[in-house]
């Protein structure tokens, strides 16, 4: 199934009257266990939502975040509700 | 199932070896037709590359760009593979 089809399937189940909805999913798979490295994705989605917002105009009461975490994956889901039109 | 679940499902199909992945998926869903608002995916994917390169030395050969529209859902998915270890 592709994340085409799959978010498609998810789109009939929500029932909300945005006029827009944008949806950022960042996943992040290490290999080969614990690197040690810092976890970048909370920063790395605060700058995300920066760049967003250039293009559309976020209501902080509009956005819906989730981190979950499995074996060795992580992912970082941002939900958007637009009710208006975008900028630009 | 969640989006944890189905890109754990994906991620058992793939068979790279690289250090670490990253994906980012951006989805957008227009309600109510075609809005006539310019799209802006493609300018938007370009910035949050670069918002990443500060986070994940990328090399341009390690990525892959996917663009696909079904209804009024446009699902642009970037993966990155990381061979080496991460900035900072």
């Amino acid at each position: 199934m592709s994340m085409l089809s799959f978010l498609l399937g998810e789109k009939k189940k929500s029932a909300s009257v945005a006029k827009e909805r944008l949806q950022i999913i960042l996943a992040r798979e290490r290999v080969g266990g614990e690197s040690g490295k810092p976890d970048y994705l909370p920063a790395l989605q605060k700058e995300l939502m920066a760049v967003i917002s250039k293009y559309v105009d976020i209501n902080p009461n509009d956005i819906k975040v989730q981190l979950e975490r499995q074996e060795n994956l992580e992912v970082l889901e941002v939900k958007i509700e637009l009710p208006d039109a975008t900028r630009g």
